[in-house]
């Protein structure tokens, strides 16, 4: 798996090296530049060549896509990182910090329109069908950002809510990068759908883990402060379950959990009430769920099934991150 | 002029009217409706329009295009508001403002993709071709907004970049907005240049107006504060070519000025200072080389020269807006 990954990755980063940014005005230039360099493990990206080589030998045609696709995602970060007021991105300075808000703005705005530029070099129908794809992903992804400020000044959140939100806000990413690999190998339509549900509800597996993680997740391989979520009231999926499956005594219970100051005792009571209410559990089956949906997608992709292989441990591998 | 001039405008307001956006998430879609509502002359998609009139009988086929460009111009205003932390837009709250930054930023954001979903309609070559151009405009806007931003830390700044930034920020759009409806009326490639150097000659000759209109309009047909220019210290044609001509004392005098807080003092120092160095004549006949240039270039298309009028009589009545 790793070795068959890292040809993608490897494959990422040089075209990444390669690709061509003006030098001024060196303010708008030199944060895209720093942000790209920060990393990541361009999973995005990796997910389009793979899908493309179902139906292409030849990887590299579809490296345009895959780069407007983590253009696309880095821009959605730097615009999500003012927003969030976040200080940090993987460890190193938001462009926000390190520049300024303005420069952020700007910055993420020209990403924006170079992951159009990279499609355009596309023709014909390819063209059309990337662009719309395309399109319709970045709304959707703007439109799930918003879901989820709107989110933080709700009270509560109806569980089909936050999976919508992560549906626009995460997942259709996840789907837009695979079915653009399709598209560019010409798959069939019918190919390409399962192929981008296939990438929404491996993206929704993916947000899950991500929620149940952030507890549960034993050591530092995770690289996260465990029970971050619980001390920032965040609405995550266990939350929100919490929310919908306690008893009167136990929602009173959650409620003044909220609000305890102190990190430790917060943490421990939360965690006690999502062990009376088999949250872990209700949750790791959602995620399951999901995670079988994926498969069941992958499935009835018509070729042949050892191509499929790469893809199949891509998916276990993103989705068993804590063994 | 008005009657030709309206038409165009009302069937704008129409099409913009019936453009339907998403009713959610209410605090992405509305800001946008609001905006869009506020008016403007909508100038630059009438030059999509007429232009495209000149070699296509059927002006509506280029409304997707007229329309992703007023779609654009707007998505840069919000954004732009934000950066110059403006209150008021045509009279009325900014996004930022009504809202918050974080809504001006993603409502900014989605009206972009907006913008190239209209062009997406179009197919094969003339998507490609509108494309190429829009693409290369939105960076180009974005360079002349960031070289804008950097000037104001600056001491000086030589007219030549002066020019150049007014170009990238604003009169590329105009050139855009021309070329655009040239290349979905399918014009030969020698009539797209040519439209869009008369779009980008006419915007700088526009701006170059809006400079010394600031100074020198009579009345308040301008809607303006006259001399709000002079009192922000605002980097125009005029005050850079002050700084240029002036001679050591005149400069001393001009720095001094500067730095003058009672307005009324400000404004009568440096309107003395431009008369002593004939700064108005200066930047009029600068402007009359660009709308000469552009008059130039509108008579090098190769179509009837009656077809030419409107765009024409637009020209001379955008660039006569005192009289």
């Amino acid at each position: 798996m790793t070795s068959s990954l890292s040809k993608y990755q490897e494959a990422i980063e040089k075209a990444l090296s390669n690709y061509q940014l003006p030098e001024q005005p060196a303010n708008l230039y030199d944060p895209i530049r720093y942000f790209l360099n920060l990393g990541g493990k361009r999973m995005r990206p990796v997910l389009t060549l793979m899908s493309h080589e179902l139906f292409h030998p030849e990887y590299n045609r579809a490296m345009a896509a895959a780069l407007s696709i983590e253009l696309f995602h880095n821009f959605s970060l730097i615009h999500d990182d003012i927003m969030d007021e976040a200080p940090l991105r993987r460890g190193k300075e938001t462009v926000h910090s390190k520049w300024n808000s303005n420069i952020a703005i700007l910055s993420g705005d020209v990403l924006l329109v170079e992951g159009f530029k990279l499609l355009t070099t596309y023709d014909g129908t390819v063209l059309k069908r990337t662009l719309e794809l395309f399109n319709r992903t970045a709304t959707e992804v703007c439109d799930g950002q918003q879901m989820d400020m709107d989110f933080e000044s709700l009270d509560e959140v109806p569980i089909d809510d936050y999976l919508k939100m992560i549906r626009l806000k995460t997942a259709v990413l996840v789907g837009c990068s695979l079915e653009m690999g399709a598209i560019v190998g010409e798959a069939s339509d019918s190919d390409c759908k399962e192929l981008y549900n296939f990438g929404v509800n491996l993206g929704i597996a993916f947000q899950l883990q991500d929620d149940i993680l952030d507890v549960y997740a034993h050591g530092d391989q995770f690289g996260k402060q465990i029970g971050g979520d619980i001390i920032s009231n965040k609405k995550t999926y266990l939350l929100l379950r919490a929310l919908e499956d306690a008893d009167e005594e136990q929602k009173e219970r959650l409620r003044a959990l909220l609000q305890e100051t102190d990190p430790q005792t917060k943490v421990k009571g939360v965690m006690a009430l999502y062990e009376e209410l088999n949250i872990r559990e209700k949750a790791t089956q959602r995620m399951n769920e999901y995670h079988a949906t994926a498969m069941g997608n992958l499935n009835d992709i018509q070729v042949a099934e050892d191509k499929k292989e790469a893809l199949r441990l891509l998916a276990d591998f993103l989705l068993n991150r804590q063994h």
